[in-house]
């Protein structure tokens, strides 16, 4: 592995876009692009992920092979047959032959460009002095690809070439698969009608589009929709079809139908043609014939650009920043609210959310568009139930039932609401809202919010067995950890420390609203300190907090296991909670250090299990660095950070930070762009070096609003409350200056901060005039302030 | 597409191996073997599909990305990382490679052959002198696949190649998939943990096999178990790992795991070296180290061969055959018994299968193994419940439960029951079988086998509407028709026909079981009229019967219809029910020949149905001319057949036994060999003239009993009875003689048909003597009989 230099890699506009100059370097390094009806990962190579809501998420192209229903998959292998969007070139007088962007005749181009921006993703392929550049675009609204191909001579002389887009749509269904040329539609168009057998499943699948289509704005010259036609003997490196003179406008009859089309050029010197072309699901061929009028027009895609940029300007958040780290600054200014939106606006992209994410998700939102956050607030307490539990996963479409891993009961969900509202609220200050009536999933009675707020942390305190520690059942946090507590007797660590910190944060909120506690949550506070005494008592081994106790009354997740010695967030949240006491602090941060550390972040727990414990469950099958099994999970990272600031440990908690993004001396490791925060990197450090560090390329994760957090609340210190803004930051130590705008309530703050060796607190100045302690309170909407912030150094 | 000659296909020993020259010409050509306890299909240009019970069928090995699930597909596409076992050779001279049998290189070999025999499947591919045979073989009781490589030099000089075994192990789990090489056992050893969520399912799991393995008995000289490493950037055609000296001996962890070998050989000239490999599926390391003992010593491989021809014989069914159709003989001695073999001894390999299946498949055992078959109908009959009703699908495995489409509720599997049986009680004249006491799913009580057929047909006879047809509800034997009467008022006209049928048919039974009908017999034997009756009163539409009665009173199947005007099965079972008068049998017949008759059969209905019917349901959806929506479904085809020979339409009836099998002329169009017969060939003959006659290639279907049965019972007319030996034959009128061999109870009976004008009845000479009539009773179990069959010609 090598260091990542300007040669692979440019970051242009201080990281607004990258351009990756080479195919085979980081092959699965992808980018993705959103709206509110569809989502598309598309890596450098050419291949692609799509899906699109209908309103469950679908497929409109598949693989070679009936699929297997599923959640999004990290690590998701690419081979020649995936799905991706591909453009070959045929010169039609040496009858040489390359695709656009890489994939699938891998031809040497003389030149290549993978170009992600957050608006589109764009590909230059060159080869033989013919580029082809590939725009991919989305409309906000619709779920349609815009594919733009641009044709260019570089060479002296005019040039006779084929172009020959093809969009594989794969194998769809065994009970009816079909491809078609429209000459009306200028379309490819394939149709496949979802296989089922039961009755009950016809009413259902009326809402689901049955058509996959490519059209054009540039008439085909011949066409192909038969995929085993298209490759014949060449195979998909050398199709047959394209050695022809002519595609042969074949129609797929029940065989895996596909979409490539053929345009015929002649190109003079330095001469372009661009070919706009649209690519989705249709209900049926008039949708596709109103897709080609309201989008297929000049310079429409031009203005879809513009429109998506517009998109993801409601979703900048409210920071941007200038420090010494400039590949830090790259992904926050540009990606990092981004991906935030991402989760917050779409929610991943499922009907039923986890509740644990939609709650977090939704935190995030609160520092992009504060009252999508706080609806979703209402919406989830609106599903509790009357006891306090919370639902496995909030229901958010008209007909969407509890899928996948919400169908197994979880215990933590409760624990995030107090977490997340506080981000909520001390960024708005919305008090108003805990006085909201909303109702229950069981039964007419409505309660207000803090009611609500405070039967979840009664529902908690009360899931707790006679040692005052929390069931754990089938799984809190870690989705995985099934078979602890399936008996009905096993008991989480982290979920009684995490319920005691949550009680802790109501409490905060409560008094932050009304100066006093209720005596509801006088009692809840007793409990909570009962709970972290308990969490002491029977948990502590040495120098870490255990990860909770089986059916059986062992305790696990400390040295006397084989495996699964040190779990990561018993650790962060007893700091959390305070649990931790000052002296068990060093002793379980060094802990950490010599047991989860790596180069890519703290692994969630060490060693990862490489065999099956049936009283932890199903986490010790995932293989050993993945997911929650030891990998680097960055959620369980963020926590970490999160709480490493509450200890002041500002300079360790940067580092976990950074560690969370690629950087040039680890990206070709990583495998992956900083575009985004990955869920996981791998992790098995010591005992799967080799694999150590790869991205689960799956940027589905809780991790992001916590990082947002971290830079508000304390990186940055820049966090709301009740009378104002607050300033409290921990910068990295090695930072002498850096700047920040930080909106807030309206007004945009201009921070510089400075390192002073003349104090010992922080010297804040708004305006040129110092403040009387850390908080901004006097200030109005729509206006600007600059703030200096002056910060002692040694 | 052009006529098949011994160019490209050979047939040796009449029938008892082919040779398929070109890996082209016919490039989904596959045999198939199976055991016990695994299936496997392989085809020309090595892509495989294996299947094995553990005890649900599962497989080990996949294509590269998630597969859903499901019961085996007709029409199965290839693609390039379908799995499949291929040996890539490299000259370490020139570097050339060439892979076979023939994918993924796709060289142009010098010689290709694709030898399918009964036992065993063999490919020889030849390229720049150096030959590659491949032989695969199954033992008889293990799931585990045989393969012996013999690598020859066929040059003058000594070459210096290296030799790969390249067994794709495919995406398997998200949660877990590994590769490693074992030293000890010489063997790539993949690993994959099923992928689960819920806590139940990892106790159901344990019965699964989480190992797929290579192991061979030559030293290895270097392996690799990373499919993305063997690929490299060259690809599947060019793999990066053999263009290189040394496979690079990786690990794969959690990634798409492969199985690779290389072996480096010197061969001098005309030198043959030979690899024996095991693959196939494993519990644990320990197993494989079994199998190495015991599978993969010196000759082993050859001694599986013969006990699998031992296996095979004791399935080789009674009959042999010498007829003026070669064509027809080579399958009828050599594939057809083997086939009803693989239906009865395995049961297409689920652990539920289908009521009608089940009984149909064992009516075909009556001839191979008529206590196997004996035994499944006293199974079947213990799943019954005492209201007469059959389950949709009998379970033969603990802990086995209905699956797929035996969850939805079919009306017609009790009609089956006497069918069947009488084929048992004609061959074996076990009549004591009907007094045998068997249970019932429901409750404890006992009934004899005979008052279970007769409460069988009593429900048939009570599930009918006020007109008195049957109710269809979710479907009758045409699974798909799901929405004629879902709503539980339609009907359907072939279930009614074929209840008065199997009434009949009991009665027969019942008749030559004790020479009188019993009271509830006399009954039926009312109803039974009646149902014919109503059938023609309500269904009868000018020269056909219609098809049903929807829930709201539609009639469909009939000219009025825009598609789906005509349905064979009504016309065939009204033609075996007797509810044909002598005025319609010629029209329908007429009808049949006009709207359903093709070159490779008659059509299942017609026009296929292009879009959804809602009143008729799923079979709609299906691609027009696939499957039940008018394909050549050969099960349907084998009905009409019999049905014709009760009408005494012989030379008719051989055509249409004729047209189940690709022949010279129109092998290409249909894609297989005649190896088996097809569950269909693609209808809609008028509609997809160019996709008319293309085979499923599904092997698994009803057709096969009731063919065997045909020739038995019709054709050569060698049907036992209560008394003995009918001889009732219907030869074709342009076979001047035929010989066939028939066992019989015990007996032998060399039979030779001769057409003879001098007689207006056939003349039976038993040893010489004319027989009184056309039934041989006296006759001794062990001895062989000379009998020569009279046949008046005109």
């Amino acid at each position: 592995m090598s260091v990542i230099d300007s040669s692979i890699l440019e970051c242009h506009n201080g990281g607004a876009s990258y351009s990756l100059k080479s195919p085979t370097v980081l092959p699965n390094a992808s980018a993705f692009l959103w709206n509110k009806k569809m989502l598309i990962q598309a890596n450098c190579r050419g291949y692609a992920i799509a899906q699109f809501m209908q309103p469950e998420a679908g497929k409109y192209v598949s693989g070679p092979a009936l699929e297997a229903k599923t959640f999004m998959q990290p690590e998701q292998p690419y081979y020649a047959h995936h799905p991706g969007r591909f453009v070959y070139v045929k010169d039609n007088v040496d009858g040489s032959i390359f695709s656009a962007p890489y994939e699938p005749v891998r031809a040497p181009l003389t030149h290549f460009e993978f170009i992600p921006e957050p608006h589109q993703i764009s590909w230059i392929s060159e080869y033989k002095q013919i580029r082809v550049t590939l725009c991919l675009r989305l409309p906000t609204e619709t779920a349609v690809e815009c594919w733009q191909v641009k044709v260019e001579n570089l060479s002296d002389v005019e040039r006779d070439i084929s172009v020959y887009p093809y969009f594989p749509v794969g194998y769809r269904s065994w009970m009816n698969q079909s491809g078609l040329f429209s000459v009306d539609l200028n379309a490819v168009v394939c149709r496949s009608i979802e296989p089922y057998q039961k009755v009950q499943d016809y009413f259902k699948n009326q809402c689901l589009h049955e058509l996959t289509f490519l059209t054009s704005d540039v008439k085909v010259d011949a066409w192909e929709t038969s995929q085993h036609i298209f490759e014949g003997e060449g195979g998909l490196h050398q199709p047959s079809a394209i050695t022809a003179k002519s595609l042969s406008n074949s129609e797929a009859n029940y065989c895996t139908p596909t979409a490539v089309m053929q345009f015929n050029m002649l190109l003079s010197k330095a001469e372009t043609k661009t070919i706009n072309l649209l690519f989705g699901p249709a209900k049926d061929h008039q949708q596709v014939s109103e897709y080609r009028s309201s989008l297929l027009q000049i310079d429409s895609f031009d203005t879809f650009a513009t429109q998506y940029q517009g998109y993801l300007q409601k979703g900048q958040g409210v920071l941007q920043v200038e420090t010494p780290d400039a590949e830090f600054d790259a992904y926050v200014n540009h990606w990092l609210a981004r991906q935030l939106y991402y989760h917050g606006d779409v929610n991943r992209l499922t009907t039923d959310p986890q509740t644990r994410n939609y709650l977090q998700d939704n935190m995030g939102m609160t520092y992009i568009l504060p009252e999508v956050g706080r609806a979703a607030f209402i919406r989830a307490l609106s599903q509790q139930a009357a006891t306090g539990e919370m639902p496995d996963g909030v229901l958010i479409a008209e007909g969407a039932e509890l899928k996948y891993i919400n169908q197994v009961p979880h215990t933590d969900h409760c624990v995030w609401l107090p977490i997340c509202l506080k981000a909520y609220l001390d960024e708005t200050a919305d008090y108003a809202m805990l006085d909201e009536l909303v109702g229950f999933s069981d039964g007419e009675e409505q309660a207000t919010v803090a009611e609500h707020i405070i039967r979840a942390m009664q529902w908690l305190a009360n899931s707790r067995d006679e040692r005052g520690l929390s069931y754990i059942n089938q799984g809190d946090w870690c989705d995985p950890m099934n078979m602890v507590g399936y008996k009905g007797k096993g008991v989480s660590a982290w979920l009684t420390l995490a319920s005691a910190y949550a009680i802790n944060v109501w409490a905060e909120i409560e008094h932050s609203a009304q100066s006093e506690y209720s005596a509801e949550t006088k009692v809840l506070l007793t409990q909570a300190e009962e709970m972290n005494q308990q969490v002491n008592t029977y948990c502590w081994a040495g120098d870490r907090f255990a990860r909770g106790i089986t059916d059986d009354g062992r305790v696990f997740g400390t040295e006397k296991d084989e495996q699964g010695q040190l779990f990561l967030n018993p650790q962060s949240w007893a700091f959390l909670s305070g649990a931790a006491s000052n002296e068990q602090v060093p002793l379980m941060l060094r802990a950490i250090s010599e047991n989860l550390e790596t180069p890519y972040g703290c692994m969630m727990l060490a060693p990862s299990y490489t065999q099956m414990v049936e009283d932890v469950g199903r986490v010790t099958q995932k293989f050993a660095g993945t997911a929650e099994n030891g990998s680097v999970y960055n959620h369980a990272n963020a926590f970490y950070i999160y709480s490493l600031y509450t200890l002041g440990e500002g300079d360790l908690a940067f580092q976990q930070l950074k560690n969370m993004l690629p950087n040039s001396d680890d990206m070709q490791q990583r495998g992956q762009l900083p575009l985004f925060i990955p869920n996981y990197y791998r992790g098995a450090y010591y005992q799967y070096p080799a694999e150590a560090g790869k991205s689960s390329q799956l940027f589905n994760t809780g991790t992001i609003s916590w990082f947002y957090r971290c830079l508000i609340e304390n990186l940055f210190g820049v966090v709301g409350c009740k009378q104002g803004l607050k300033i409290t930051p921990q910068l990295p130590s090695n930072w002498e200056t850096a700047k920040i705008n930080r909106v807030f309530r309206g007004a945009t703050f201009k921070i510089q901060y400075e390192g002073d060796k003349n104090y010992g607190k922080p010297q804040i100045y708004v305006e040129g005039v110092l403040l009387d302690g850390d908080c901004i309170s006097e200030f109005e909407p729509g206006k600007s302030y600059a703030v200096r912030v002056k910060i002692p150094i040694k």
